[in-house]
């Protein structure tokens, strides 16, 4: 059979990676495909810099525009990341009636729906493993390994620089910046690190999963997000003492009132598999209702580990390229005629326990009055305890984790101890999940 | 569209959870599918005790010869389990052109090359993800998500009663048979557990992963296999002090001289992942050149987490039964005519890492002795700790970690060792993996 003919955009690190495998394993994959993968085009920026790291090996060009209309391209490889001029590329590649492979998480997050409308009106395939957590087949996973299940909840660590930092902070006891500068150094965070630090990037992940979960329409828009930048270094280890860690993650579940979608630290039973998901790495746990929990873990970045999903997506759309679109596994796993909208649950209806850090006046009194607070709103404490305060040192800090409770209500009580005399500064909360 | 119409095999534990999967799923099935699965017909030995579960919604019949002849069913679903009748039963439904989906890794085991190559002839497929690992879509992750990859091993927990057993040793103290007893009592484990203690069941999961990794034909004859029916509580203890963890593992890895293909008893570094799965959980960790290693884990049997592996395949075979055949993913990942058989490496041929404890009289000498002996057959220790004998005790226990070595020259070293005045009992020895 004739090999399926790709064009790349771009040749970045994604991009030399996607090179390096078809070369490296172009027989592993022709005895599996049963046919060839041949790049048969590249488009970049500098094209200088590109045909001295590629050779004559690629055509390379710096107009884009062209490539995606080629009439000798099946498959276009969307690796520029960003929404533009990404989403243009992609548009005028479903309209030339080429499939689509992309890495771009940002693109789907806020264009997915409208690009996945003119891949279908066209009968193309777009495709996008690569695009969550890496080499991980999360989305092969979601689309077609749990197709028997109704998908109760899914939380994963889907940002490996936040995870770097957090592993990192827990194993020296480092603060964030110090453990930032550390991931820099490492090239494991970026120079401008606020996408993965602030929970965007895996916001965006998570809004492409929740949509695959659950058979709604991608809503970025609906997620609640928090990042790790302001976690301090004595919550990550009064947790510890708890028997939990602190990880970033995504989470989105069905609830009767709507859809939760929220990416925030989160304290995770020290004994959950998830919670021993060090260093860079990604995890995704996914609650089906006839199988239980399920967890898939691997590098969530990197050119290889990338690539890797970029290359098993090119073999889907080598299979299905000549396949009735009718047969074909949905973009979103579910028909496009069968995408519900749902309702979108607001952060302060989420239910979910706490981790509350207060530093109070060391007097007596002072945990009645907070415990009382707590009650009037109907919120119970699990477990609690004090920090031994320095000699001649009139202060302390209460440590708390609360059974499940209202944000709502959370916030109007904590509204209501911080107005305390006795309580001196804002109190510190993280959300805690058993994920049981 | 018109639903794809299933006869099933089998009404036990998975054929009903199956049943009740289709039932309580089939809205958010057919919003995935875009069609609806019918349970159309199935098959039991006793009409009389299915009838009263399954009322009058399904036909029931005895006659599963006709089942899988019949005009009216589309796709066959084999839960009968063991070798006979399920190979003629599959085989005669292949030849009348149905599809298979089968969750009985023992058949495929020992007889998958033959139904693979029927299948082919006629164009049907055969799916088999229930068959491995339970509900973790480990068999979808090996062909088609890591499809980029050349597969360098992979080692899994794919035996829950063992995992069950090993993890209560460990965490109580148990012995095995306390262990196994309390398996027992729980619905872990059989009445006769031979297949899973034994390791059998582990191997013939193991030949089928193995196969698909590497593109060579199943050959469940070519594994060495052990089981955990003789591990003592004492060395789960020692291997705990050392930092590892006693795991049943099948591994199977590429080496130049051949195949490995092996399940035992194996020490795992306690920081690995898959060193924390507990109880009746499954995991398999696959390393590939372009991802690194990735883990799935989830439960490995049960009546829903199987019927979720048959559903999924369900879903899978009605997008692709109108499919050309030859762009349907193969049933061993690769192309039938790339399979291709590869030597198989005997288990005195691996190289591996070791735990040995050695019953000695507490003399001194002995241990020169020993450590002489390891270094005349070129293996090395990596760590080491003597057991302090009890007062008035004349024997002592030398545990013992070895770094890489041939299992051949490991076994001619405990050979003599065994032979010296003062080494009082058969060495005890456990493989060691790294897992990185």
């Amino acid at each position: 059979m004739k090999p399926l003919r790709v064009g790349l955009l771009g040749l970045g690190t994604v991009g030399r990676g996607t090179v390096d495998v078809l070369r490296r394993n172009q027989e592993e994959i022709r005895r599996r495909a049963g046919r060839g993968i041949e790049i048969v085009a590249a488009a970049v920026r500098d094209v200088g810099r590109a045909r001295a790291w590629v050779g004559d090996a690629i055509p390379v060009t710096d107009r884009p525009q062209d490539l995606v209309r080629a009439p000798d391209v099946d498959i276009v490889v969307e690796l520029i990341g960003g929404c533009e001029p990404a989403r243009e590329l992609v548009l005028d590649a479903i309209a030339h009636d080429k499939h689509v492979v992309t890495a771009n998480k940002a693109l789907l997050a806020h264009h997915g729906n409208e690009i996945f409308a003119a891949a279908q009106k066209m009968g193309v395939m777009v495709a996008f493993e690569a695009a969550v957590a890496g080499g991980i087949p999360i989305i092969k996973a979601l689309r077609e390994g749990l197709t028997g299940n109704r998908i109760e909840w899914l939380a994963g660590i889907i940002n490996g620089t936040s995870n770097f930092i957090l592993s990192r902070m827990r194993d020296t006891g480092a603060s964030f910046d110090d453990a930032l500068r550390e991931a820099q150094q490492l090239g494991y965070a970026e120079a401008d690190p606020s996408f993965d630090i602030h929970g965007t990037d895996a916001a965006h992940k998570l809004s492409i999963l929740s949509a695959i979960a659950f058979g709604v329409p991608i809503r970025f828009d609906a997620a609640h997000v928090e990042g790790i930048a302001d976690l301090a270094a004595a919550d990550i280890r009064y947790a510890e003492q708890l028997g939990y860690r602190v990880k970033l993650l995504g989470i989105t579940r069905r609830t009767p009132a709507g859809i939760e979608l929220r990416v925030h630290p989160t304290l995770v039973p020290a004994k959950r598999l998830v919670a021993n998901v060090e260093g860079a790495m990604n995890a995704v746990v996914v609650k089906g209702d006839a199988v239980g929990a399920t967890l898939y873990y691997g590098a969530g970045a990197g050119a290889e580990p990338t690539a890797s999903a970029v290359v098993a997506d090119l073999v889907d759309v080598t299979r299905l390229h000549t396949a009735d679109p009718e047969d074909r596994v949905p973009h979103l796993a579910f028909q496009p005629d069968a995408l519900v909208p749902q309702p979108w649950l607001s952060i302060e209806d989420t239910v979910t326990s706490y981790y509350f850090r207060i530093l109070v006046s060391d007097r007596p009194g002072v945990l009645a009055d907070i415990a009382r607070i707590l009650a009037d709103f109907r919120i119970s404490i699990d477990a609690m305890f004090q920090r031994e305060p320095a000699e001649g040192e009139n202060r302390t800090e209460i440590i708390m984790l609360t059974h499940e409770a209202r944000e709502r209500d959370v916030n109007e009580a904590l509204r209501r101890i911080e107005a305390l005399d006795t309580v001196l500064a804002p109190v510190i909360r993280i959300r805690q999940e058993s994920l049981s």
